[in-house]
């Protein structure tokens, strides 16, 4: 399995790509930020995010797109610029017919630290040991992204259990059986 | 020119396009409310409200599209719903190369009743006056999409004005004046 994870943000999106390995294992596949100018206007800024996220969701064709769920309670300025990029994610995922998977910040920590109140660093680190890097990504959008990404494979009742259909709505459940099916169809 | 007129909302959304005729009045084009299953997923419900935004927009072909803008401090559940469904109508006016005009509620309550405080009664049964038509438009979320269009023609310093460019960006007013041009040279 193949998760393409997002961090929202206009200015700055975190965009990577991990594969499931065996075990409790998984490999980077590419991670990269898209930024869009602060000068320009927001339609133009959203406009440029969109299209590379669909150009991401081109090149990597994943199995699932994991977006991190934004809150209201997130008062700050910057709010209404992220909860649009994550809705930009979303329907990219969706024109292209990939299920999308949101999770909040704390089920991200959870999963990668087993703790939901971890610090930025102790998940960054843990994304650099599980994907075998050196050091964590930079800049701290790159590893969130991947910790979001990582988060979808390692959550309870996720891909490596084999639940994740169960997390998927009817039409995203009928899409992944027929995807399945003409995957089978090919070997 | 015509505008078009969003409401944002994920379960409604309200949108309306409006013709500036001589004078201060303005001509009904086409009101309507898209709407999203609330049992389906989001993912997929703002594919359903994009799919039709930008059918409405190819259908009518406005000059300028007028988004009510979406504030965090509107802490309610549905607030980051109607966010991304306002960031998606920018996109979907920018990957046509229409130019985006954000208008606050009070904004709009001024620029069609006189008062930025006015009632949502009062604004419908101005939009229904301003447009020669015998009711108000019905449900609430028309209407509102009807008074966001016809506040970007008459709010203080706008298309009735001529002062609409000054408002565009640097990339917005670049593409204005080639449309222009090109607009001159047809005839």
């Amino acid at each position: 399995m193949r998760v393409f994870g997002v961090d929202p943000g206009l200015t700055r999106c975190g965009v990577g790509v991990v594969d499931q390995l065996s075990g409790r294992r998984a490999a980077l596949v590419d991670v990269g930020v898209l930024t869009s100018p602060a000068e320009t206007s927001v339609d133009l800024r959203l406009l440029q995010i969109d299209q590379r996220l669909g150009a991401w969701m081109d090149e990597h064709v994943p199995d699932v797109v994991a977006v991190e769920r934004v809150f209201a309670q997130n008062n700050v300025p910057t709010v209404m610029g992220t909860a649009q990029v994550a809705g930009l994610a979303m329907v990219a995922a969706a024109r292209r017919g990939i299920p999308v998977a949101l999770h909040t910040p704390s089920e991200v920590k959870a999963a990668v630290t087993g703790s939901g109140r971890a610090g930025k660093e102790q998940v960054q680190r843990m994304v650099a040991q599980i994907l075998s890097l050196a050091e964590p990504p930079r800049p701290a959008d790159a590893a969130d992204a991947l910790a979001i990404a990582i988060c979808h494979l390692w959550r309870p009742g996720g891909a490596l259990q084999g639940g994740d259909r169960h997390q998927l709505t009817a039409a995203q459940r009928a899409w992944a059986a027929a995807e399945h099916t003409a995957r089978r169809g090919k070997r």
